[in-house]
């Protein structure tokens, strides 16, 4: 039996959301998961939530970049959206789908984990010592430099260079992970809130990775892409 | 002189039997010794673990990917049988090498290093804050990501993508060993509890990696593999 | 509207420009973002530090490579005009681009981090138990690898090589991080210094880098190259 | 003016044995450097020291790998000449170069940085709750695994795969320098031995290395290679 063309698309527009779904969960149980110090052990400091943010992103990228992109970031999908690259329905069941599982995924790992070290270590809040600005500031940064590298990798594809763009992608998520507090994806940092219920500052988490992410996809698209021209910006 | 067929296809089943148990092996004596501080030192947390079983991944990938795939662990082989990319014989052969190679890893370490400080480190234990239930969560979920991630490789592999996949499976290794219990491997769990003779809640190292990896290559082939399809459902 | 072919060279100078200096800001905020432990933190040793400078400079290959080169760095601009692979005027604009935009990274970080922390951890100073001739060799010896890893992988493109260049820079990056004081860019120093009005010993970040990146890149062209020989000496 | 045959073979040797020479001095240094704590540091424990090791490899492979394979180790170059892939004339000319290089690398080091803190870090030493044995046998198991990656890599480069083999024998030295007293090289012993005297069990950082390196190329030449046949086994 055939498949008609409506109906592959539309099994393909599941299968996206889908991907989207679980990469968030994998990718928000990894984060939270490497946060979390051990039973008994100390804190361990920022480079290991770093490291396995870079790993996950970068297994993420092989398992459903085919499929969805692997995005699992609110923040970049509405830069997708904002430089045409991806229509406004699926953008949005996109987002929807990554704080799905990014809920389910901070949930899993909330059962999974011994109760009082968690609330500590889940959610992104402004650290003591800095004001709201600051950390606001240090998102913008970061998410910045994030989404220029996903932005300039997708560009490479196209011109089928043979550097692992997965790889530079993972790298640039461990770079950007180097504050305690950032967290360049508003998913991320959603999934813990709901299950703590600890909202102080969350507006931070939203507006900063997405402003530095508008301006990353913004600068690369009419700037520093190969395709950028004149025409592009009075267009 | 010259080979006959079966002759030759008998010596390349026992290669891949040999590979598999001496990438067992090195496997898990990489994962022990990496777990084990040295004299002196205090315990180092979950990161240097973490990275060596990647690192160590990826050169036996090299080693052994095309001779046996490089599986070293029965959770993979397991489901490999179950997606009938590998028969049943093979797949029982496999799992035999690598419980072998595992002991021999072990035993070999045992030997190698002082005697206390091992018998801590060694074994997969369920940490003193958890139940074995949350800890089956964890195999559950941090084998899925992984095994999934093998899948979608040897999919891309079939394609012909120049991203490297070998580095991509030792990334998801690096990104699920985050918790420090989180086994993802029976043989690795097998070897320890056989030297020490330690076999508290040793099941759950078996049913969490073997549920999640069926549970990641059922969902890469049925729902997000190119070639899923309904006719393969209803088959 | 079609461009002229003088407009379309400036277009390309001017955003060679600004990838520089962009490239500069975002490496020395990582740099630096990666040095300063978080609130309540202890310093976390060298090791951080290195690997998310090994991870900025891969994204940062990946961004602006075709760019400008994603050199970020006045040594290995300096020798690249003195091996006459860039022009005066071009290699002095990349120089003041990348000093501005580092002294931009360090000003952004000093303004979003809590102000008593950052003086510590931002300068590059010669260690109490070192003199500056030592700091400055292991300046020397620093970059020196890390420069000779640049020629090469940019003589390995040229021959289409698949081994991922962008990771080498990167992974030299990290091996040649290893002292705490190490800074192989005098860009990286001048910003924080600028910034915090620290200026003892900081002729040795400057001397030393450019000296090892000098010789680096004269016995890569001299010695190492496929196409060195001895008309290249005489000439 | 055209070089004669001769004259260019004997240019391409005097390149390769320098190579050599600086490869290993910048391995050297590369290591005590990141095994030394800074000024102040406690010891930062073995995983820094074994991402330097592989990272320096990584580019070392790209800096010397086409002019004399990068081997900067005698035990591969002892294994190269057993396996009949160097003759005797220049086996034993890079194992001299490899030891001087590591002489002036430990040499520089030792001169560069404040000099009580070095002598307990540069030398190889049987941990006091290990004896001599148990020593070897690390040895033997680590570099094993290590140098049949690197047989691997060279076999898999030959059929043109796009995965990076620089990379796999970077992480083969990640994953083999999990035991703090770990060198799986003789030079990297030596040089340390030779500048500050201490040669307690200094042989066991020779038969070691090169017997675990000799399994690694015979195992791997007469077993697993592609090439490999009953022919070569009994020729």
């Amino acid at each position: 039996m055939s498949l008609s063309s409506e109906e592959l698309r539309s099994r393909q527009f599941w299968r996206a959301m889908l991907a989207e779904l679980l990469g968030t969960l994998v990718f928000v149980s990894a984060v939270l998961g490497a946060s979390v110090p051990g039973p008994g052990e100390a804190p361990g400091g920022p480079l290991y939530p770093a490291v396995a943010v870079g790993a996950v992103i970068v297994s993420l990228g092989h398992c459903f970049g085919v499929i969805s992109g692997a995005q699992v970031n609110p923040a970049v999908t509405l830069t997708m959206l904002a430089t045409r690259k991806l229509d406004v329905l699926r953008a949005l069941a996109y987002v929807g789908a990554q704080c799905l599982g990014a809920s389910l995924g901070a949930g899993a790992l909330y059962l999974a984990l011994p109760l009082k070290s968690t609330a500590d270590y889940f959610v992104n809040k402004v650290p003591i010592e800095l004001n709201a600005a600051q950390a606001l500031g240090i998102e913008v940064l970061c998410t910045f430099q994030m989404v220029f590298t996903v932005f300039s990798v997708e560009e490479q594809r196209r011109r089928e260079s043979t550097e692992p763009g997965n790889l530079a992608i993972g790298f640039a998520h461990i770079a950007g992970a180097r504050f305690s507090g950032a967290s360049m994806n508003p998913a991320r940092s959603l999934g813990p809130a709901i299950i703590t219920g600890f909202w102080e500052n969350h507006w931070v988490y939203w507006i900063g990775p997405v402003t530095g992410a508008m301006l990353a996809g913004m600068s690369h698209e009419f700037i520093f892409a190969r395709s950028a021209s004149r025409q592009k910006l009075v267009a």
